[in-house]
């Protein structure tokens, strides 16, 4: 196996039979340990053990333990680049438009949508994966986009963001409601892309501890 | 039994220990007569003789098949009367606030958000429920409402307000991300209720067919 090849973090392809099986090795290891310990307490040396390969082979393959939790839950697009990206620099409307596409973009594309959409279910039926999320969402993309978000508790404005995805992603594959479901990418895009914008940067009735 | 007593459509309470359990054995056999069959062929007098009591027993406790399609399936709320009711009369900013009210009236009441978070899970896991939901609310639900909706294709509209309510029941009761878990139940309500009210009645880009 060379180490002299560039590192990739995409999909497999055009790969060496023993690369791959290295690096289906590691996500399986990662899995594993996420769901076993949450992800804070996953450490790339323990998984790397269980994989039984050099850690340095993990970092070559996906870089910081953030990009191995996305591959191994299955993210089809990591939010640690994908969010900067929608909201820097763009009022509400233009972030809209840029959500409006994304999610045309996702729905178009059965791999992304499919994967994103296991995502969910595994996180909704699986109380280990749910842990996993629950703390790599605040803890290490929050981070990562707070100064962009609007006012007000930015872990609300993903938690909000997240539950309009979840909800879309049920009704249209999992639930399977006409016409969302047979509806074109792009309609659910323009139709959801406001509501998005609204949560992540837009102004709403903010909690008043009343 | 008494055929005297006024119908109740109600929770049970106080009612004597054989209406409750003919009440039940009519809530059974609806369920299984609905996933077996779907809303639309399931007939009350099917669901009678499986219960084994007169049909007008069954008409006597719940009325229409809409109503024991409400009950059976467990929503805590019959969309029937509070769709219409929310989106009578007011523009988008004051349906917006009675959807805020709403929302938040459900999560203050375990009762009833346990029973709609229930059903969001049956309709996600079973296909028999969410055949019998795909054909009550666009067939039962948008006939009692259209006319109160915004431009363009009602079910549409119901489809994207039902994925936010589904996306938010996840989030808060499934899932269990903070802070939407632990969120008082008026700052939910504040959040998603201009959500669900664009959805229904607001404007928003609508398919246009490229």
């Amino acid at each position: 196996m060379s180490t002299e090849q560039p590192r990739e973090r995409g999909r497999p392809s055009g790969r060496r039979a023993g690369e791959s099986g290295t690096r289906d090795a590691i996500l399986a290891a990662a899995r594993q340990r996420f769901a076993d310990t949450g992800y804070d307490r996953a450490s790339l040396r323990g998984i790397a053990a269980d994989a039984g390969v050099d850690q340095k082979l993990v970092a070559h393959y996906f870089g910081a333990k953030q990009h191995l939790f996305v591959e191994a839950v299955g993210l089809p697009l990591d939010p640690l680049v994908v969010l900067p990206a929608i909201l820097e620099g763009g009022d509400e409307a233009v972030i809209a438009e840029r959500l409006a596409q994304g999610i045309a973009l996702v729905l178009e594309q059965p791999e992304l949508h499919q994967r994103l959409t296991a995502a969910v279910r595994a996180t909704a039926t699986e109380p280990a994966v749910a842990r996993a999320m629950r703390e790599f969402f605040p803890d290490q993309v929050l981070p990562a986009v707070s100064h962009l978000l609007g006012p007000g508790d930015g872990r609300l404005r993903l938690n909000l963001f997240g539950s309009q995805l979840v909800g879309l992603l049920m009704g249209r594959y999992v639930i399977g409601v006409d016409p969302l479901t047979n509806l074109e990418a792009k309609a659910v895009g323009a139709a959801v892309g406001p509501t998005l914008a609204r949560y992540l940067v837009g102004s709403y009735a903010l909690p008043t501890g009343n």
